[in-house]
């Protein structure tokens, strides 16, 4: 086994049910309202909710940017854990430079609220300074503020 | 969807009936009897026929070369569809520089036998030229003979 040095983690107590953190995951009309720190949007959405399923969404800046993301899940675990990478496309067809594989782990705290575990795993030393660099950890924290928001109202 | 560009393809009709083949493919005392190009010979299996399951070979050459192969079972399709790459290890975990993903495909052929397409997609144009240059032809078309001449003992 590897270890965990070119992991990125981000670990947070939500105050939100663990029920609803997963929905905001795995809704796409849900997930549009979280995923990208604002003035970030998501405008489009799509989740195959099993490994090899296709996820992907697309990005738009406030000054016109705009990024699509493809990727495939690697595993559900239905209010516990979603494992997806950018790797793969569907049909398990490989896909441009492997960057990353990304672990949601959710659970629940005796007294309330949710321990949110968001991990991205890199094939490289060199991606995961890059993405330290892209600002993962303001980054994936802006996102995580924005889903507990919403997790909350629901 | 990315093209097929970077895909090596063994493709043959195997004089052997699929359900053997299939067992030849994921029961590791057959796979050690076959997998490799004889001389070479596969000394340890380890296969965990799921999405994230392990499959692990060892191959030893006849001068002492040792090469572990450590990779996830993609998809399992009884009977049909095995797919498996080299860039994750147990537990999704990006490993190594990924190299491809291989897909065996089986179906039946009217009068009998076996059609046998077996893909290796990779992620680069330098992986799968590096691949041709180790011998993939000839490589997987000689352990294809020894697969068919094994199953057809079953």
């Amino acid at each position: 086994m590897t270890g965990t040095e070119n992991d990125l983690v981000l670990r947070r107590v939500l105050d939100a049910p663990r029920a609803a953190i997963w929905r905001c995951w795995t809704e796409p009309d849900l997930l549009k309202q979280w995923f990208c720190p604002k003035p970030w949007t998501v405008s489009d959405v799509r989740m195959e909710l099993w490994p090899g399923g296709e996820f992907m969404t697309v990005m738009n800046g406030p000054n016109g940017e705009r990024f699509e993301n493809t990727g495939v899940f690697l595993e559900v675990l239905a209010g516990e854990r979603l494992i997806f990478t950018d790797a793969f496309e569907p049909g398990w067809r490989p896909v441009g430079k492997p960057f990353m594989a990304a672990c949601v782990t959710l659970s629940d705290i005796d007294g309330g609220g949710t321990q949110y575990d968001a991990r991205a795993m890199h094939w490289t030393a060199e991606a995961k300074a890059e993405h330290e660099a892209m600002g993962f950890h303001t980054g994936w924290g802006i996102a995580a503020d924005q889903l507990e928001a919403l997790a909350r109202t629901l």
